[in-house]
């Protein structure tokens, strides 16, 4: 085949984000999109995806080319080889299977190119360790879209995907560069989204942690939506604020100079009447895990490495592990001890609403 | 009169705590008791309070000698002075009226003592400026006890009152070190409760103040109680010893010698199968405000007048007010703007239970 040959990509996860980056590769002409899909399956086997998005229009129902319930084993089931893998999941490191046993069985080695459309810090180092000889490049997503019902999108602001090669010494930059700049040119083909080629992964993916760090994290912890939060007066210079100063100055010490107002930038980012409620907030009500550890966790590892003081962050790592406990909780993964009943018979089904009083 | 005569008593606030107490005292046969019930007044005017207590047993119906709606206006309504008007309702500084504006009507200026029934510090100050003239005597109250619906009572540990004088400069000592005494001797006549005279007020006042920031705070910021949180592993050491030794050197340098073990003490008061839901807890998930103020607040407030670091409590602080605006941002006691639709037409009443990812 020649250079005309379209991509063939595997998309793993088709929440919000997923959805909408697959219909893009596929609308761009120059991709063939085999989706996995988990949860929402079945409905969208049946009726496809129902999309209203701000750069695509009002789709009423599409599917990607292929649809599969499970990551196909290439090997096994002798599939041509996929030359990216697009990962729009969780990362979730806490929680097994990690994202590298998810996709492993869909990657050949030293031939396809990992795409990570997630958020957070070092998420590429358990990739070079799985996959040693695979090019795993960075994507960084600026839109805002959540899957309201199964298979239903709603895609809010402008797709902007930036695109840029996590260095792994082992392999080739030049190559590294080559892949995300191709990859770059399928996501900028469909003329509606537009892909960001961004050499500096480091600096893109600090710059969103401030947002994410501070913002993400405190959504969560309070069930307050962005807009909220800073109406409500003082978590701006008491929680937010030092939150975003910490990691601008542990991305320092990483080596990273974010820019003077990056905080200012960060704060404001959102409109005041958009009340939007960060991915951690929506997966605490939604009774899902959050991706706290390559949010926050690995924020307060850096700082702990790099020897900055980081308190705010660090506390807030320790309200969402407990966060995260009550999830588990929730989902019976773990055992407790047994409620004593202190004798008081019939009383004690109350208790299930309410409890005692200190 | 002779010394028999009973006290004429008047308690403000029947809910789990208001009520035991109030039952307490009329069942030692010394005192007269007034209630003054708000939200369970039709319920309780009807039925009587359903009781099942540790102390007192299983009381299908239960009035005060008399009850009433508001707090009585002794001088308006020509009425007898009370000689101790017991508060036991929420103390919220914060959100009007304040303590002192709702018992106003019932206090005869020199004669009336206030017993202030109620968690946290500095709470005798305004009634010190509110009450000049008056005693104004600290209660301290370690029974469990809830109302799990209007009217009905859930007493589950047996009640401790620690009970002392706060000392007013302006009062003699002997006088209100007297009526101290007497409310104790009220409150364990009926034999069942214990009312226990202790001197060192703000020695109590502090040590209790070791659970309440802690556990309380951190209860109703994560919404799991008390065993849950030592259950999730890393809770105790991140987050409930830290505030514990921030409040014990808070109140060092308060001039308040804790024990040197109360950290330990306060971290295993509760049995592990408890599952105690402290006060905030319960006051945020019914959409209550919480006591944050005379508990946090006062104690951050008071380790900036000392000069003592409290980081953890301060950020504690932060958090808690973002949650008590919440409260009033449901309670509609708040203006914010108009959600901006992005011109997304119908899909936009979906985001009333989801909203953007980020």
């Amino acid at each position: 085949m020649g250079s005309t040959a379209k991509s063939n990509i595997l998309v793993v996860g088709f929440g919000g984000i997923g959805t909408i980056t697959a219909y893009n590769l596929e609308a761009g002409g120059l991709a063939t999109v085999t989706g996995v899909l988990r949860s929402n399956y079945d409905r969208v086997n049946e009726h496809g995806f129902k999309i209203w998005s701000c750069d695509h229009g009002n789709i009423p129902s599409w599917k990607p080319s292929i649809i599969s319930r499970n990551v196909p084993d290439v090997q096994a089931e002798s599939l041509p080889p996929y030359d990216y893998v697009v990962v729009c999941t969780k990362n979730l490191p806490d929680i097994p299977p990690t994202v590298e046993e998810i996709i492993r069985p869909a990657i050949t080695p030293g031939y396809t190119v990992i795409v990570l459309v997630q958020n957070g810090l070092n998420i590429e180092k358990p990739m070079f360790a799985a996959f040693p000889s695979n090019i795993v490049i960075s994507g960084i997503s600026r839109m805002s879209s959540a899957e309201l019902k199964p298979g239903q999108i709603f895609h809010q602001d402008h797709d902007i995907l930036i695109i840029g090669a996590f260095r792994n010494p082992n392999l080739k930059l030049e190559t590294e560069l080559k892949a995300a700049k191709h990859f770059t040119e399928l996501y900028n083909a469909s003329g509606k989204a537009t892909g960001q080629y961004a050499e500096d992964v480091l600096f893109m993916r600090w710059r969103k942690l401030v947002y994410n760090a501070s913002y993400n994290s405190l959504c969560a912890i309070t069930g307050m939506d962005t807009s909220k939060l800073r109406l409500s007066g003082t978590a701006v210079h008491e929680l937010l604020l030092p939150v975003m100063l910490e990691v601008k100055s542990i991305a320092r010490a990483a080596g990273v100079q974010l820019a003077p107002d990056q905080e200012d930038a960060s704060l404001n980012g959102d409109a005041i009447d958009a009340y939007f409620r960060p991915s951690m907030q929506q997966d605490i009500e939604k009774g899902n895990f959050m991706e706290m550890e390559i949010i926050v966790g690995e924020c307060v590892r850096e700082a702990q490495r790099l020897g900055v003081p980081a308190p705010t962050l660090s506390f807030i790592y320790s309200l969402l592990k407990v966060l995260q406990f009550k999830t588990k909780v929730k989902r019976n993964m773990v055992t407790l001890p047994p409620m004593k009943d202190y004798g008081a018979g019939d009383i004690l089904a109350m208790l299930k609403d309410t409890a005692s009083q200190t």
